[in-house]
């Protein structure tokens, strides 16, 4: 296509999610950048319309491309689901080991991951990473989604036994405050919008000064 | 069926779900005995397996009736679901009520009503109760249950504005807050097991000294 018609189809479908097989786009971008476009516009469709009404054909239909194609990139759709979930949980991960490094009160470090969690989560991924377990994978699947999990709920609840002993954080059930605080967090999968009055951080500043000072008064 | 051999099935059976149909058992049932239990298998079935993974024919077998003997009963899944749904709010709200009409400090009533949610959401209904939204129901049957679903949010969220009036709740932002404690409870949804070592009671009690006196330590 000359570069004129792609300029203009670019401009016509300008509404439409970016697609890197589109002509004069990217033309050279290579296996790994397409694929990562695969997951991205399936984390979105299946944020939007659930992971069960998300077909492969209308995932083609919406990257522009035949479903064969798609199959050079991810070999099913569950396949689809557990990079989405990856892609999800990564920034977690990532921003869990940040706050494990750090020095400073166990209770600050907890806060600072409550932050990274509520960014995180309102992300493209975040509908996959909160919701991926539900959508019934295969056994194998299911068990390395659960696995995950567990693995950031155990470090969570490591950074509040380290407030709890140096001193920061007061003697708690510190299994079930850390189940408060991920559903306190990961709740916001189901109302946060992009449109609200309040963005991630200054929502989880609002969780911190709850889970901080809690609602006792006089 | 002679008496007898209905006995004998019975025993057998034992493990197998109560059916209002089986022969020689509760043979003047009514019609809303038999809906109920049409409603009751069903939430099994979708905490179980999931709603999408569940069919009409599966239910009807668990029933052991024919798939036509359920459309007596109910229209079709969905409307199975949306009964579910209800009947999964209806004790939640009635511990609402009950905590509004209650005499005493907000904080107090609203943490018995955390209690009533807490026993609530892990019934049989509770699973629906938390997942019906998500199911992606006709658009009739979404705003029938999120506008359900509001009701219950805004007069918790009341709840904790009379707690902040009556001086029993600091000041803090009641959407947050109300936001925080839902998300906390419906978490349970995804992490209780029956077999757990805590029960509903003890899990909302932990929950009540996490949100009553924060974790700040020293």
């Amino acid at each position: 296509m000359p570069a004129q018609a792609a300029r203009t189809r670019s401009r016509k479908e300008s509404s439409a999610p970016a697609s890197p097989w589109e002509a004069g786009r990217k033309r050279g971008a290579g296996h790994a950048l397409k694929r990562d476009a695969v997951i991205l516009a399936a984390a979105r469709a299946f944020r939007q319309r659930g992971y069960h009404n998300t077909s492969l054909d209308d995932l083609a239909a919406s990257l522009k491309v035949t479903k064969p194609t798609l199959y050079l990139y991810v070999p099913n759709k569950e396949a689809i689901l557990f990079e989405c979930f990856k892609a999800g949980i990564a920034p977690i991960e990532a921003t869990l080991t940040e706050c494990e490094k750090a020095t400073g009160p166990a209770r600050e470090r907890l806060f600072a991951f409550i932050r990274g969690y509520a960014a995180a989560i309102v992300g493209d991924f975040g509908w996959c990473m909160l919701r991926a377990e539900d959508q019934h994978l295969g056994t194998a699947m299911g068990r390395k989604i659960k696995l995950l999990k567990a693995g950031i709920d155990k470090r969570m609840r490591a950074l509040i036994e380290a407030g709890v002993a140096d001193g920061s954080i007061r003697e708690c059930d510190t299994r079930m405050t850390a189940f408060a605080l991920a559903g306190a967090l990961n709740w916001m999968g189901h109302w946060y919008r992009e449109d609200a009055t309040l963005n991630p951080q200054e929502i989880a500043d609002r969780f911190i000064d709850v889970f901080n000072r809690g609602l006792r008064g006089k």
